[in-house]
């Protein structure tokens, strides 16, 4: 098999990165505790007017270089590919952040090495990219690209997705089950 | 048809970016002029004792956001767009680069617009990316990824890759007739 796996909300935390700066630079501010969250973009789950000081966060150099891994992520992509199996990571830039593709790229390589950063595919489309699944945490992947993908979406589960009912979904603890066992196992 | 063009060497003029730095940096050093180019690695092609002082220059930051366009390729790929193609920017990052991704998304999005920057694609390996045509200065490219790619690659005229005899080949004075009347015309 052939698994592209996303970076933020699956490997990378976006969340846990937005939350350290948001609380450090405003403290008087509430923020959204993780399992509070509902929407998959954090901004519109936020009162509008921190609309603009959250994206400042978002858009800030450097800001997707801040990442705490998810645990257990990159471990799993390891032994996948230690499995046999091929993979790949998957992401789409945020375009507007001018740092956010080369962070991507040193984020990779700083944890997992050289042979891992050339593993990392960035797309604002993934449906162009081949593969036979795509780990993801944001619903409705198969659907949002210029042509249906070769992969099948398995959702990555996130407090902010489990209002869907979108099976199968998986996670660092589960992904064995999910992905060898079941019906993408051979 | 869907499209892809590579960056470097079709878009971007790396030989033209390096050449600018190595003349102003080493004037007292031999350049290769470009016509007398015969690899499509530069650096193979220079005295093997200015290998590490040409690689300071290749990996140092901002490199890739310092190319000249290549004449005509961003008109030429706006144009293709408005044909009613589809087209997607192609690339593969210089790994040992900082600010490679970075440097290459801002370079198109500086010259073409957000519209565009969310068509670059960077891939090490780009059979994984779906399309009809590869554009690409790179001898080889069908046979370089870890499948059999869906495109047909066309190579890109440079005189680095004039003492192979590949064809079809194009340039930006004669896409037209290489892209749209020949045997990819429908």
């Amino acid at each position: 098999m052939r698994i592209l796996v996303d970076m933020d909300g699956v490997l990378a935390d976006f969340e846990g990165g937005f939350l350290e700066i948001w609380q450090r630079e405003h403290p008087d501010k509430a923020h959204l505790p993780r399992q509070e969250r509902k929407s998959f973009f954090l901004v519109r789950q936020y009162p509008k007017e921190f609309r603009s000081i959250i994206w400042d966060i978002i858009l800030a150099p450097g800001f997707f270089a801040s990442f705490p891994p998810i645990p257990g992520g990159l471990e799993a992509v390891q032994e996948i590919l230690a499995l046999g199996h091929e993979v790949f990571i998957c992401s789409s830039p945020m375009l507007g952040n001018p740092t956010c593709a080369s962070d991507k790229f040193n984020w990779i390589e700083a944890r997992l090495g050289r042979d891992w950063s050339a593993r990392l595919i960035l797309a604002t489309d993934k449906s162009l990219v081949d593969g036979d699944v795509l780990i993801d945490d944001r619903p409705g992947m198969a659907e949002r690209g210029i042509q249906t993908p070769t992969w099948t979406h398995i959702l990555f589960d996130q407090p902010y997705n489990r209002h869907l009912e979108e099976q199968p979904r998986l996670d660092w603890s589960n992904w064995k089950e999910v992905l060898l066992n079941g019906q993408f196992g051979h």
